[in-house]
C-alpha cells in the first residue's frame, strides 16, 4: 500500500526483513478487519487497532497511515479476488448460462467465506472518498454489464425466457448474492459453496415446478 | 412518539392544535428523512434539521428529543406499512404460491416507493440501541418464517420444486427484494410496481426456459 509505506526507508530491505514486513502488514489488516467487523468502522480508532496489535503509541503511524487507508486496502483486497475469478469466468469456454451459473456460485461463496471483509465492503464503502468509491462503482458496473450480456446471449440462444428484463435480472442477482453476508454463519448447516450452488439453482430454475 | 412528546403539556390540546402538532411532527420527520438520505445519518445534526425547518435554536428540542429518536420513528413508520400489508397477505385466501408472489411484489414496490426511509433502514438500523434493533429483528424473523412455511406448503402441494431449501430460499428472496433501494430511480424506465412483478416472476419462474 503506497501511502502506508511512505514512512519506510527507501533502500530495499533484505528479503527476510521484507517478508517480515509483509506478514506484519497482513497482521495489521487482519486485526483491523476483525475490529471493524466486531465494533463497526466508526467506533474503532487507529489507536484501538494499534493497542490490539501491541504496538507502542509512537509506532502506530509507522504501520497505519490512516483508518481510511486501512478500509480502502481491505476493500481492495476483497475486490482483487473478485477481479481474478471474474476474469477467469469471462475467458472460459462455457455457454452464457454456464458463465452465469459459475459467477453466481463463486461470487456467493466468496462473499460468505470472507465475512469480515464483505461486511465491511457492503456497510462501509460509502465511508471512502468519492474517487475511491468511483473505482468500485466502475468495477461493479462491468460485472452487471457482463451478466446482462450473458442473459441477452442466452435469450438469443433460446435458453433464457424472452420476457426476462436483463437489467432488472442482473440487479436482482447481485442483490441476492451480496446479501449473503447478512446471515451466513461459518460452520453452519451449509457451506459457503453449497449456498452458492443453491443460489445459482434458484436464479436459473426458480421455485416453481414447471407446468405444475 | 412518547419521548419526543415529553416536553408537551399534559392537558389534552384542543383538536385543532393537536392536528397542527401532528402535521408539524410529520414535517419534522420528512425533513429528517430527506437530510439523512442526502447527507447520511452520522453527518446530520439535530441542529441541522432544526435549521432546515426554520426552528429557532431554543425550540429544536421541543420537536426533536434526539437524532436517534427520529431515526427510530422513521424506521418504525416504514415498518408499520410492512406490518399492515404483511398481515393482509397472511389473512388472504390465496394459495401459498399466491401469497409468496404477492409478498415479493408488494415488498419490492414498498421498498422502492419509500426510498429515503428504506435506505435509512438498511444502512442505519445498526445505529439503533440493541433493544430497538431486537424489535426489528423479531419482525423480520416472522416474515422469514412465513415465507419458509409457504414454500414448505407449496412443496407439499407439488407446486414448488422439492429440492429447494426453504430457509436459503427465504434469505435469497429478502436479499433480492431489500436490495432494490440501492439502484431504484423514481421516474425511471419501470415503476416500483413493475419491478416488484419482475422480481416475483424471477423468483418463481427463474431465468431458464424449462427443458431447453
Amino acid at each position: 500500500m503506497a501511502r502506508a509505506g511512505s514512512a519506510v526507508p527507501e533502500e530495499p530491505a533484505p528479503p527476510r526483513r521484507r517478508r517480515k514486513q509483509h506478514s506484519r502488514r497482513q497482521e495489521v489488516l487482519d486485526t483491523a478487519a476483525r475490529m471493524f467487523f466486531e465494533r463497526g468502522y466508526e467506533a474503532t480508532t487507529t489507536q484501538d487497532i494499534g493497542a490490539a496489535l501491541g504496538l507502542l503509541k509512537g509506532s502506530v503511524y509507522y504501520y497505519i497511515s490512516s483508518k481510511q487507508d486501512l478500509l480502502f486496502e481491505l476493500i481492495q483486497q476483497y475486490h482483487e479476488d473478485t477481479r481474478s475469478y471474474f476474469a477467469e469466468i469471462l475467458e472460459s469456454d462455457g455457454s452464457a448460462v454456464d458463465k452465469l451459473r459459475e459467477l453466481i456460485t463463486v461470487d456467493t461463496a466468496h462473499t460468505a467465506r470472507n465475512l469480515e471483509r464483505s461486511t465491511l465492503f457492503y456497510l462501509e464503502w460509502r465511508s471512502l472518498p468519492l474517487e475511491r468509491q468511483a473505482v468500485i462503482i466502475e468495477e461493479r458496473a462491468q460485472h452487471e454489464h457482463a451478466v446482462q450480456k450473458w442473459i441477452v446471449e442466452a435469450q438469443a440462444a433460446g435458453r433464457i425466457r424472452p420476457e426476462v428484463d436483463p437489467k432488472i435480472a442482473s440487479f436482482a442477482i447481485f442483490g441476492m448474492v451480496n446479501s449473503v453476508y447478512r446471515w451466513f454463519t461459518p460452520g453452519g448447516r451449509k457451506s459457503a459453496e453449497e449456498i452458492g450452488e443453491d443460489f445459482a439453482d434458484l436464479v436459473l430454475g426458480g421455485l416453481l415446478v414447471p407446468g405444475a
